[in-house]
Protein backbone atom coordinates (compact mmCIF):
# COMPACT_ATOMS: atom_id res chain seq x y z
CA UNK A 1 0.00 0.00 0.00
CA UNK A 2 1.22 3.57 -0.83
CA UNK A 3 -0.39 6.80 -0.56
CA UNK A 4 -2.05 6.46 -3.52
CA UNK A 5 -2.55 9.54 -5.82
CA UNK A 6 -1.22 11.66 -3.15
CA UNK A 7 2.31 9.94 -2.92
CA UNK A 8 4.76 12.49 -3.18
CA UNK A 9 8.54 13.17 -2.18
CA UNK A 10 6.21 15.14 0.53
CA UNK A 11 7.95 14.28 3.83
CA UNK A 12 3.93 13.78 5.23
CA UNK A 13 3.34 11.19 2.53
CA UNK A 14 6.45 9.48 3.21
CA UNK A 15 5.73 9.35 6.62
CA UNK A 16 1.93 7.91 5.79
CA UNK A 17 3.16 5.18 3.45
CA UNK A 18 2.27 2.07 4.70
CA UNK A 19 3.32 -1.64 4.36
CA UNK A 20 0.65 -4.32 4.13
CA UNK A 21 0.92 -6.87 6.48
CA UNK A 22 0.61 -10.48 5.75
CA UNK A 23 -2.35 -10.35 8.62
CA UNK A 24 -5.45 -8.66 6.87
CA UNK A 25 -5.68 -4.84 8.83
CA UNK A 26 -2.36 -4.82 9.91
CA UNK A 27 0.60 -2.86 8.72
CA UNK A 28 4.10 -1.54 9.15
CA UNK A 29 5.11 1.99 9.11
CA UNK A 30 8.50 4.41 10.01
CA UNK A 31 8.48 7.07 11.72
CA UNK A 32 11.62 8.79 10.71
CA UNK A 33 13.76 11.00 13.42
CA UNK A 34 12.32 14.71 14.04
CA UNK A 35 8.11 13.50 14.29
CA UNK A 36 9.33 14.00 18.17
CA UNK A 37 8.56 16.48 20.78
CA UNK A 38 11.12 16.03 22.99
CA UNK A 39 11.62 12.37 23.90
CA UNK A 40 7.83 11.28 22.73
CA UNK A 41 6.55 11.29 19.10
CA UNK A 42 3.89 13.86 18.91
CA UNK A 43 0.39 12.98 19.32
CA UNK A 44 -0.96 14.40 15.62
CA UNK A 45 1.80 12.39 14.08
CA UNK A 46 0.68 8.88 15.27
CA UNK A 47 -3.05 9.89 15.29
CA UNK A 48 -2.28 10.77 11.05
CA UNK A 49 -0.16 7.60 10.85
CA UNK A 50 -3.23 5.51 12.32
CA UNK A 51 -5.50 7.38 10.48
CA UNK A 52 -4.28 6.20 7.49
CA UNK A 53 -4.13 2.52 8.54
CA UNK A 54 -8.06 2.99 9.01
CA UNK A 55 -8.80 5.04 5.77
CA UNK A 56 -6.45 2.00 4.18
CA UNK A 57 -8.73 -0.88 5.72
CA UNK A 58 -11.96 1.45 5.24
CA UNK A 59 -10.77 2.48 1.67
CA UNK A 60 -12.57 -0.68 -0.37
CA UNK A 61 -15.70 0.23 1.27
CA UNK A 62 -16.39 3.75 0.41
CA UNK A 63 -15.69 5.39 3.56
CA UNK A 64 -12.24 6.95 2.93
CA UNK A 65 -12.40 9.96 5.34
CA UNK A 66 -12.33 10.27 9.74
CA UNK A 67 -15.64 12.14 10.85
CA UNK A 68 -14.17 11.16 14.34
CA UNK A 69 -11.33 9.96 15.65
CA UNK A 70 -10.58 9.50 19.56
CA UNK A 71 -7.07 8.65 20.51
CA UNK A 72 -6.01 7.40 24.32
CA UNK A 73 -2.09 7.80 24.62
CA UNK A 74 0.02 4.77 26.51
CA UNK A 75 3.07 5.48 26.32
CA UNK A 76 5.44 8.12 24.48
CA UNK A 77 6.22 7.07 20.63
CA UNK A 78 9.73 6.41 19.59
CA UNK A 79 11.25 6.91 15.84
CA UNK A 80 11.55 4.03 14.02
CA UNK A 81 9.51 0.99 13.17
CA UNK A 82 5.89 0.76 13.71
CA UNK A 83 3.15 -1.30 13.21
CA UNK A 84 -0.55 -0.29 13.07
CA UNK A 85 -3.49 -2.73 13.98
CA UNK A 86 -6.86 -2.05 12.48
CA UNK A 87 -10.51 -3.71 13.00
CA UNK A 88 -13.56 -2.92 11.63
CA UNK A 89 -16.13 -2.57 14.30
CA UNK A 90 -19.62 -1.86 12.08
CA UNK A 91 -19.86 -0.99 9.04
CA UNK A 92 -23.09 1.05 7.59
CA UNK A 93 -24.43 2.75 4.59
CA UNK A 94 -22.43 5.77 5.04
CA UNK A 95 -20.18 5.14 7.98
CA UNK A 96 -18.48 2.48 9.19
CA UNK A 97 -16.80 2.85 12.90
CA UNK A 98 -13.45 0.76 13.71
CA UNK A 99 -10.46 0.30 16.12
CA UNK A 100 -6.67 0.76 15.49
CA UNK A 101 -3.44 0.32 17.95
CA UNK A 102 -0.01 2.00 17.02
CA UNK A 103 2.09 -0.83 18.44
CA UNK A 104 6.14 -0.51 19.05
CA UNK A 105 8.92 -3.07 19.95
CA UNK A 106 10.65 -2.42 23.15
CA UNK A 107 14.57 -2.92 23.44
CA UNK A 108 13.61 -6.46 24.73
CA UNK A 109 11.62 -6.95 21.17
CA UNK A 110 8.10 -7.19 23.00
CA UNK A 111 5.55 -4.70 21.82
CA UNK A 112 4.11 -1.72 23.40
CA UNK A 113 1.13 -0.09 22.77
CA UNK A 114 1.60 3.42 22.34
CA UNK A 115 -1.97 4.45 21.30
CA UNK A 116 -5.44 3.15 20.96
CA UNK A 117 -7.92 5.05 19.06
CA UNK A 118 -11.44 4.39 18.45
CA UNK A 119 -12.61 6.14 14.97
CA UNK A 120 -15.90 6.66 12.56
CA UNK A 121 -15.12 7.30 9.07
CA UNK A 122 -17.24 8.18 5.88
CA UNK A 123 -17.12 9.99 2.71
CA UNK A 124 -16.98 14.07 3.39
CA UNK A 125 -17.28 14.55 -0.45
CA UNK A 126 -21.13 12.87 -0.32
CA UNK A 127 -22.06 15.39 2.69
CA UNK A 128 -24.32 17.74 2.11
CA UNK A 129 -23.66 21.06 1.36
CA UNK A 130 -25.41 22.78 4.28
CA UNK A 131 -23.15 25.08 6.33
CA UNK A 132 -24.67 27.06 9.15
CA UNK A 133 -21.36 28.05 11.39
CA UNK A 134 -22.08 31.21 13.66
CA UNK A 135 -18.16 30.00 15.02
CA UNK A 136 -16.05 32.79 13.20
CA UNK A 137 -12.72 32.31 11.99
CA UNK A 138 -9.54 33.65 13.78
CA UNK A 139 -8.71 37.32 13.41
CA UNK A 140 -5.18 37.07 12.52
CA UNK A 141 -2.39 39.35 10.74
CA UNK A 142 -1.26 38.73 7.12
CA UNK A 143 1.37 35.59 7.31
CA UNK A 144 4.33 37.76 6.87
CA UNK A 145 3.35 39.98 9.92
CA UNK A 146 3.09 37.40 11.85
CA UNK A 147 5.96 35.31 14.24
CA UNK A 148 7.25 32.04 12.26
CA UNK A 149 8.15 29.72 14.71
CA UNK A 150 10.41 28.10 12.35
CA UNK A 151 12.58 30.99 11.70
CA UNK A 152 14.81 29.95 14.60
CA UNK A 153 15.13 30.26 18.52
CA UNK A 154 12.48 27.16 18.78
CA UNK A 155 14.71 24.98 21.59
CA UNK A 156 16.32 21.27 20.35
CA UNK A 157 14.14 19.52 21.78
CA UNK A 158 11.31 20.66 19.23
CA UNK A 159 13.19 22.13 16.57
CA UNK A 160 13.20 19.31 13.73
CA UNK A 161 9.32 19.02 14.35
CA UNK A 162 9.23 22.63 14.14
CA UNK A 163 10.55 22.76 10.68
CA UNK A 164 8.46 20.44 9.01
CA UNK A 165 5.98 22.87 9.46
CA UNK A 166 5.58 26.70 8.07
CA UNK A 167 3.76 28.21 11.21
CA UNK A 168 3.52 31.97 11.33
CA UNK A 169 1.68 32.75 15.55
CA UNK A 170 -0.06 35.90 16.10
CA UNK A 171 1.89 38.21 17.61
CA UNK A 172 -0.88 39.09 19.81
CA UNK A 173 -0.61 35.53 21.30
CA UNK A 174 2.94 34.59 20.86
CA UNK A 175 4.09 36.87 24.09
CA UNK A 176 5.00 34.02 26.04
CA UNK A 177 8.07 33.67 23.50
CA UNK A 178 9.45 36.81 25.08
CA UNK A 179 8.66 35.93 28.09
CA UNK A 180 5.06 37.59 28.87
CA UNK A 181 2.21 35.10 28.23
CA UNK A 182 -1.18 36.75 27.80
CA UNK A 183 -2.43 34.06 30.26
CA UNK A 184 -5.33 34.68 28.58
CA UNK A 185 -5.27 30.37 27.08
CA UNK A 186 -5.47 31.23 23.21
CA UNK A 187 -2.50 30.29 20.88
CA UNK A 188 -3.55 31.17 17.15
CA UNK A 189 -1.98 31.57 13.54
CA UNK A 190 -1.16 30.17 9.63
CA UNK A 191 -0.13 26.56 9.36
CA UNK A 192 1.07 24.49 6.30
CA UNK A 193 3.62 22.18 5.81
CA UNK A 194 7.36 23.57 5.22
CA UNK A 195 6.81 21.72 1.62
CA UNK A 196 3.81 23.20 0.95
CA UNK A 197 2.42 19.64 0.73
CA UNK A 198 -1.01 20.20 0.65
CA UNK A 199 -3.60 19.97 3.10
CA UNK A 200 -6.08 17.10 3.48
CA UNK A 201 -8.19 15.17 6.26
CA UNK A 202 -4.87 13.18 7.22
CA UNK A 203 -2.96 16.14 7.59
CA UNK A 204 -5.84 17.89 9.73
CA UNK A 205 -5.59 15.02 12.40
CA UNK A 206 -1.71 16.19 12.78
CA UNK A 207 -2.65 19.88 12.44
CA UNK A 208 -4.95 20.11 15.76
CA UNK A 209 -1.80 18.73 17.76
CA UNK A 210 0.95 20.82 16.15
CA UNK A 211 0.85 24.11 17.69
CA UNK A 212 2.58 25.02 20.73
CA UNK A 213 0.31 23.48 24.12
CA UNK A 214 -1.65 26.65 25.09
CA UNK A 215 0.00 26.50 28.34
CA UNK A 216 2.47 28.65 27.16
CA UNK A 217 0.36 30.94 27.03
CA UNK A 218 -0.77 30.59 30.54
CA UNK A 219 2.79 31.41 31.89
CA UNK A 220 3.49 27.24 32.53
CA UNK A 221 6.69 26.23 30.82
CA UNK A 222 7.36 22.54 29.74
CA UNK A 223 5.03 20.15 27.49
CA UNK A 224 1.42 19.10 28.56
CA UNK A 225 0.96 15.41 27.68
CA UNK A 226 -1.77 14.23 26.32
CA UNK A 227 -4.38 11.49 27.68
CA UNK A 228 -7.05 11.64 25.47
CA UNK A 229 -7.60 13.61 22.04
CA UNK A 230 -10.72 13.25 20.06
CA UNK A 231 -10.98 15.18 16.52
CA UNK A 232 -13.54 15.86 14.31
CA UNK A 233 -12.80 16.21 10.34
CA UNK A 234 -15.78 18.36 9.18
CA UNK A 235 -14.47 18.65 5.66
CA UNK A 236 -11.94 18.70 3.62
CA UNK A 237 -9.87 21.86 3.25
CA UNK A 238 -9.22 23.38 0.42
CA UNK A 239 -5.25 24.10 -0.81
CA UNK A 240 -3.75 26.64 0.73
CA UNK A 241 -2.97 27.81 4.51
CA UNK A 242 -4.67 26.54 7.61
CA UNK A 243 -5.23 29.09 10.64
CA UNK A 244 -5.15 27.16 13.68
CA UNK A 245 -6.66 28.43 16.75
CA UNK A 246 -5.73 26.53 19.71
CA UNK A 247 -7.69 27.54 24.01
CA UNK A 248 -8.19 26.20 27.21
CA UNK A 249 -10.77 27.70 29.97
CA UNK A 250 -10.43 24.97 32.43
CA UNK A 251 -7.36 24.75 33.82
CA UNK A 252 -7.88 23.06 36.98
CA UNK A 253 -6.67 19.85 39.69
CA UNK A 254 -3.44 19.46 37.48
CA UNK A 255 -5.64 18.90 33.93
CA UNK A 256 -6.42 21.29 31.23
CA UNK A 257 -8.41 21.18 28.80
CA UNK A 258 -7.26 21.87 24.89
CA UNK A 259 -9.65 22.95 22.42
CA UNK A 260 -8.18 23.35 18.46
CA UNK A 261 -10.31 24.22 15.61
CA UNK A 262 -9.06 24.67 12.33
CA UNK A 263 -10.50 26.92 9.36
CA UNK A 264 -9.06 26.55 5.55
CA UNK A 265 -8.36 29.39 3.13
CA UNK A 266 -12.14 29.35 2.01
CA UNK A 267 -13.39 30.24 5.46
CA UNK A 268 -14.72 26.49 5.89
CA UNK A 269 -14.28 25.62 10.17
CA UNK A 270 -12.40 21.94 8.69
CA UNK A 271 -11.57 20.22 12.11
CA UNK A 272 -12.51 20.51 15.42
CA UNK A 273 -11.00 18.55 18.35
CA UNK A 274 -10.53 18.71 22.11
CA UNK A 275 -7.77 16.87 24.30
CA UNK A 276 -7.32 16.32 28.18
CA UNK A 277 -3.53 16.73 28.91
CA UNK A 278 -1.44 17.45 31.73
CA UNK A 279 -0.64 20.58 33.50
CA UNK A 280 3.39 20.01 33.10
CA UNK A 281 5.06 20.56 36.40
CA UNK A 282 5.48 24.13 37.52
CA UNK A 283 9.45 24.65 37.13
CA UNK A 284 9.51 27.50 40.00
CA UNK B 1 -21.13 -5.99 42.65
CA UNK B 2 -23.66 -3.62 44.17
CA UNK B 3 -23.46 0.26 43.68
CA UNK B 4 -21.58 -0.30 47.25
CA UNK B 5 -22.12 2.57 49.58
CA UNK B 6 -23.90 4.62 47.04
CA UNK B 7 -27.03 1.81 46.56
CA UNK B 8 -30.10 3.12 47.84
CA UNK B 9 -33.47 3.42 46.18
CA UNK B 10 -32.34 5.52 43.41
CA UNK B 11 -33.70 5.22 39.88
CA UNK B 12 -30.18 5.47 38.63
CA UNK B 13 -28.15 3.66 41.66
CA UNK B 14 -31.25 0.74 40.78
CA UNK B 15 -29.72 1.00 36.61
CA UNK B 16 -26.00 1.06 38.00
CA UNK B 17 -26.44 -1.88 39.96
CA UNK B 18 -24.81 -4.22 38.19
CA UNK B 19 -24.25 -8.02 38.94
CA UNK B 20 -20.25 -9.61 38.05
CA UNK B 21 -20.28 -12.36 35.49
CA UNK B 22 -18.35 -15.38 35.49
CA UNK B 23 -15.89 -14.08 33.53
CA UNK B 24 -13.86 -11.33 35.20
CA UNK B 25 -14.41 -7.62 34.06
CA UNK B 26 -17.92 -8.95 32.33
CA UNK B 27 -21.13 -7.74 34.29
CA UNK B 28 -25.07 -7.88 33.85
CA UNK B 29 -27.34 -4.98 34.26
CA UNK B 30 -30.96 -4.46 33.44
CA UNK B 31 -32.24 -1.60 31.68
CA UNK B 32 -35.48 -0.54 32.97
CA UNK B 33 -38.04 0.75 30.42
CA UNK B 34 -38.41 4.37 30.58
CA UNK B 35 -34.74 5.50 30.10
CA UNK B 36 -35.32 5.28 26.16
CA UNK B 37 -35.34 8.69 23.67
CA UNK B 38 -38.11 7.18 21.29
CA UNK B 39 -37.36 3.51 20.16
CA UNK B 40 -33.37 4.17 21.84
CA UNK B 41 -31.22 4.21 25.04
CA UNK B 42 -30.89 7.61 25.44
CA UNK B 43 -26.88 7.60 25.51
CA UNK B 44 -25.89 9.34 28.39
CA UNK B 45 -27.62 6.10 30.40
CA UNK B 46 -25.08 3.90 28.15
CA UNK B 47 -22.23 5.77 29.28
CA UNK B 48 -23.30 5.89 33.11
CA UNK B 49 -23.37 2.04 33.19
CA UNK B 50 -20.48 1.66 31.20
CA UNK B 51 -18.53 4.08 33.31
CA UNK B 52 -20.20 2.02 36.51
CA UNK B 53 -18.59 -1.21 35.10
CA UNK B 54 -15.16 0.50 34.50
CA UNK B 55 -15.52 2.07 37.95
CA UNK B 56 -16.50 -1.75 39.33
CA UNK B 57 -13.31 -2.65 37.51
CA UNK B 58 -10.58 -0.11 38.65
CA UNK B 59 -11.77 0.26 41.82
CA UNK B 60 -9.74 -2.24 44.25
CA UNK B 61 -6.55 -0.58 42.04
CA UNK B 62 -6.58 3.16 43.23
CA UNK B 63 -8.56 4.86 39.90
CA UNK B 64 -12.29 5.12 41.29
CA UNK B 65 -13.11 7.82 38.95
CA UNK B 66 -13.80 8.41 35.19
CA UNK B 67 -11.85 11.38 33.83
CA UNK B 68 -11.87 10.45 30.36
CA UNK B 69 -14.56 8.74 28.87
CA UNK B 70 -14.82 8.52 24.54
CA UNK B 71 -18.05 6.38 23.75
CA UNK B 72 -18.85 5.57 20.04
CA UNK B 73 -22.42 4.40 19.42
CA UNK B 74 -22.99 1.43 17.15
CA UNK B 75 -26.59 0.45 17.17
CA UNK B 76 -29.73 1.34 19.04
CA UNK B 77 -29.88 0.16 22.93
CA UNK B 78 -33.31 -1.02 23.93
CA UNK B 79 -34.71 -1.74 27.75
CA UNK B 80 -33.77 -4.98 29.29
CA UNK B 81 -30.86 -7.30 29.72
CA UNK B 82 -27.25 -5.67 28.94
CA UNK B 83 -23.61 -7.05 29.03
CA UNK B 84 -20.52 -5.03 29.79
CA UNK B 85 -17.33 -6.20 28.83
CA UNK B 86 -14.21 -4.44 30.39
CA UNK B 87 -10.96 -4.87 29.67
CA UNK B 88 -7.55 -3.23 31.28
CA UNK B 89 -5.32 -1.48 28.65
CA UNK B 90 -2.77 0.40 30.67
CA UNK B 91 -2.37 0.83 34.37
CA UNK B 92 -0.14 3.75 35.85
CA UNK B 93 0.69 5.20 39.07
CA UNK B 94 -2.54 7.95 39.29
CA UNK B 95 -4.17 7.12 35.99
CA UNK B 96 -5.53 3.41 34.02
CA UNK B 97 -7.03 3.22 30.92
CA UNK B 98 -9.60 0.77 30.14
CA UNK B 99 -12.05 -0.11 27.08
CA UNK B 100 -15.69 -1.25 27.24
CA UNK B 101 -18.17 -2.63 25.50
CA UNK B 102 -21.99 -2.98 26.03
CA UNK B 103 -23.90 -5.34 24.25
CA UNK B 104 -27.55 -7.26 24.16
CA UNK B 105 -29.25 -10.12 22.41
CA UNK B 106 -30.73 -9.53 19.23
CA UNK B 107 -34.08 -11.21 18.79
CA UNK B 108 -32.41 -14.47 17.67
CA UNK B 109 -30.01 -14.13 21.03
CA UNK B 110 -26.76 -13.21 18.83
CA UNK B 111 -24.97 -10.22 20.75
CA UNK B 112 -25.20 -6.94 19.22
CA UNK B 113 -22.60 -4.05 20.26
CA UNK B 114 -24.25 -1.11 21.35
CA UNK B 115 -21.68 1.07 22.59
CA UNK B 116 -17.81 0.80 22.61
CA UNK B 117 -15.80 3.27 25.17
CA UNK B 118 -12.06 4.15 25.58
CA UNK B 119 -11.93 5.44 28.82
CA UNK B 120 -9.13 6.82 31.28
CA UNK B 121 -9.60 6.70 35.09
CA UNK B 122 -8.19 8.18 38.21
CA UNK B 123 -9.11 9.28 41.13
CA UNK B 124 -10.33 12.58 41.60
CA UNK B 125 -10.06 12.95 45.54
CA UNK B 126 -6.43 12.66 44.78
CA UNK B 127 -6.22 15.80 42.21
CA UNK B 128 -4.76 18.93 43.09
CA UNK B 129 -6.93 21.92 44.57
CA UNK B 130 -5.60 24.20 41.87
CA UNK B 131 -8.32 26.05 39.65
CA UNK B 132 -7.63 27.88 36.95
CA UNK B 133 -10.87 28.50 35.14
CA UNK B 134 -11.60 31.70 33.17
CA UNK B 135 -15.23 29.87 31.62
CA UNK B 136 -17.48 30.91 33.72
CA UNK B 137 -21.29 29.11 34.75
CA UNK B 138 -24.23 30.06 32.91
CA UNK B 139 -26.09 33.06 34.58
CA UNK B 140 -29.78 31.29 34.83
CA UNK B 141 -32.89 32.66 36.93
CA UNK B 142 -33.70 30.36 39.84
CA UNK B 143 -35.17 27.38 38.93
CA UNK B 144 -38.56 28.11 39.93
CA UNK B 145 -38.11 30.83 36.95
CA UNK B 146 -37.53 28.62 34.76
CA UNK B 147 -39.43 26.42 32.72
CA UNK B 148 -40.42 23.07 34.06
CA UNK B 149 -39.55 20.51 31.01
CA UNK B 150 -40.92 17.62 33.57
CA UNK B 151 -43.76 19.41 34.43
CA UNK B 152 -46.27 18.18 31.24
CA UNK B 153 -45.70 18.87 27.62
CA UNK B 154 -43.15 16.26 27.09
CA UNK B 155 -43.55 14.42 23.73
CA UNK B 156 -44.61 10.98 24.55
CA UNK B 157 -41.34 9.42 23.14
CA UNK B 158 -39.58 11.50 26.03
CA UNK B 159 -42.23 11.66 28.84
CA UNK B 160 -40.81 8.77 30.91
CA UNK B 161 -37.00 9.97 30.29
CA UNK B 162 -37.93 13.06 31.00
CA UNK B 163 -39.97 12.74 34.55
CA UNK B 164 -36.51 10.95 35.78
CA UNK B 165 -35.11 14.44 35.93
CA UNK B 166 -36.21 17.54 37.63
CA UNK B 167 -34.94 19.92 34.68
CA UNK B 168 -35.27 23.82 34.41
CA UNK B 169 -35.09 25.23 31.41
CA UNK B 170 -33.57 28.57 31.17
CA UNK B 171 -36.50 30.92 29.39
CA UNK B 172 -34.23 32.56 27.06
CA UNK B 173 -32.58 29.31 26.15
CA UNK B 174 -36.38 27.89 25.69
CA UNK B 175 -38.09 29.89 23.14
CA UNK B 176 -37.94 26.57 20.83
CA UNK B 177 -40.66 25.25 23.54
CA UNK B 178 -43.38 27.19 22.20
CA UNK B 179 -42.51 27.63 18.21
CA UNK B 180 -39.60 30.90 18.34
CA UNK B 181 -36.21 28.91 18.53
CA UNK B 182 -33.59 31.49 19.36
CA UNK B 183 -31.19 29.75 16.52
CA UNK B 184 -28.15 30.78 18.39
CA UNK B 185 -27.62 27.10 19.43
CA UNK B 186 -27.52 27.58 23.52
CA UNK B 187 -30.00 25.59 25.63
CA UNK B 188 -29.16 25.71 29.48
CA UNK B 189 -31.10 25.02 32.81
CA UNK B 190 -30.51 23.05 35.86
CA UNK B 191 -30.67 19.70 36.41
CA UNK B 192 -30.82 17.22 39.36
CA UNK B 193 -32.46 13.86 39.85
CA UNK B 194 -36.14 13.90 40.20
CA UNK B 195 -35.99 11.85 43.59
CA UNK B 196 -33.04 14.06 44.51
CA UNK B 197 -30.21 11.47 44.29
CA UNK B 198 -26.56 13.47 44.83
CA UNK B 199 -25.10 14.21 41.77
CA UNK B 200 -21.98 12.10 41.72
CA UNK B 201 -18.85 11.57 38.55
CA UNK B 202 -21.27 8.69 37.06
CA UNK B 203 -24.49 10.87 37.13
CA UNK B 204 -22.41 13.46 35.31
CA UNK B 205 -21.68 11.01 32.33
CA UNK B 206 -25.94 11.05 32.49
CA UNK B 207 -25.85 14.70 32.73
CA UNK B 208 -23.82 15.39 29.63
CA UNK B 209 -26.51 13.96 27.51
CA UNK B 210 -29.89 14.43 28.94
CA UNK B 211 -30.81 17.57 27.81
CA UNK B 212 -32.86 18.35 24.85
CA UNK B 213 -30.89 18.20 21.52
CA UNK B 214 -29.61 21.89 20.96
CA UNK B 215 -30.78 21.45 17.46
CA UNK B 216 -34.44 22.14 18.76
CA UNK B 217 -32.77 25.78 19.48
CA UNK B 218 -31.82 25.51 16.04
CA UNK B 219 -35.35 25.34 14.88
CA UNK B 220 -34.76 21.89 13.59
CA UNK B 221 -37.21 19.37 15.27
CA UNK B 222 -36.15 15.66 15.58
CA UNK B 223 -33.84 13.49 17.57
CA UNK B 224 -30.05 14.16 16.69
CA UNK B 225 -28.17 10.63 16.81
CA UNK B 226 -25.01 10.75 18.75
CA UNK B 227 -21.88 8.84 16.80
CA UNK B 228 -19.36 9.81 18.90
CA UNK B 229 -19.63 11.31 22.85
CA UNK B 230 -16.10 12.81 24.53
CA UNK B 231 -16.59 13.20 28.11
CA UNK B 232 -14.20 15.09 30.93
CA UNK B 233 -15.02 14.53 34.62
CA UNK B 234 -12.84 17.01 35.93
CA UNK B 235 -14.01 17.55 39.52
CA UNK B 236 -16.17 15.20 42.10
CA UNK B 237 -19.60 17.46 41.71
CA UNK B 238 -20.90 19.04 45.33
CA UNK B 239 -24.65 18.05 46.22
CA UNK B 240 -26.97 20.52 44.96
CA UNK B 241 -28.14 21.41 41.56
CA UNK B 242 -26.58 21.32 39.02
CA UNK B 243 -26.15 23.70 35.97
CA UNK B 244 -26.19 22.26 32.28
CA UNK B 245 -25.43 24.08 28.99
CA UNK B 246 -25.34 22.24 25.67
CA UNK B 247 -24.22 24.70 22.24
CA UNK B 248 -23.17 24.42 18.91
CA UNK B 249 -21.43 26.44 16.64
CA UNK B 250 -20.91 24.65 13.75
CA UNK B 251 -24.05 22.66 11.70
CA UNK B 252 -22.52 21.14 8.51
CA UNK B 253 -22.64 18.67 5.89
CA UNK B 254 -25.93 17.33 8.04
CA UNK B 255 -23.08 16.91 11.34
CA UNK B 256 -23.22 19.23 14.34
CA UNK B 257 -20.87 18.88 17.53
CA UNK B 258 -22.50 19.66 20.51
CA UNK B 259 -20.61 21.13 23.86
CA UNK B 260 -21.70 20.44 26.98
CA UNK B 261 -20.81 22.04 30.40
CA UNK B 262 -21.90 21.21 33.59
CA UNK B 263 -21.33 23.01 36.96
CA UNK B 264 -21.80 21.97 40.05
CA UNK B 265 -23.80 23.90 43.33
CA UNK B 266 -20.18 25.58 44.20
CA UNK B 267 -19.45 26.59 40.73
CA UNK B 268 -16.98 24.44 39.67
CA UNK B 269 -16.82 23.06 35.87
CA UNK B 270 -17.32 19.77 37.00
CA UNK B 271 -17.66 18.14 33.02
CA UNK B 272 -16.93 18.81 29.75
CA UNK B 273 -18.33 16.99 27.04
CA UNK B 274 -18.28 16.94 23.17
CA UNK B 275 -20.24 14.45 20.49
CA UNK B 276 -20.82 14.58 17.00
CA UNK B 277 -24.24 13.97 15.96
CA UNK B 278 -26.24 13.77 13.38
CA UNK B 279 -28.49 16.82 11.99
CA UNK B 280 -32.04 15.85 12.03
CA UNK B 281 -33.91 15.10 8.36
CA UNK B 282 -35.33 18.35 8.15
CA UNK B 283 -39.49 17.75 8.48
CA UNK B 284 -40.34 20.39 5.44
Amino acid sequence: VTGGARATGSELDRLLTLAEDDVAGRYTATVEPGWEIGHAVNGGVLLALVGKALATTFEGRRHPDPLAVSGYFLSAGQSGAATITTEIIREGRSMATGQASVLQDDPDGAPVERLRVLATYGDLARLTDEVRTTAEPPDLPDPERCLSASAGGAPGAVAAFIQRFDMRLDPATAGWALGEPSRRGVIQGWLRMADHREPDPLMLLLAVDAFPPVTFDMGIPGWAPTLELSAHVRAAPAPGWLRVRVSTRNLAGGLLEEDAEVWDSRDRLVAQARQLARVPALLA
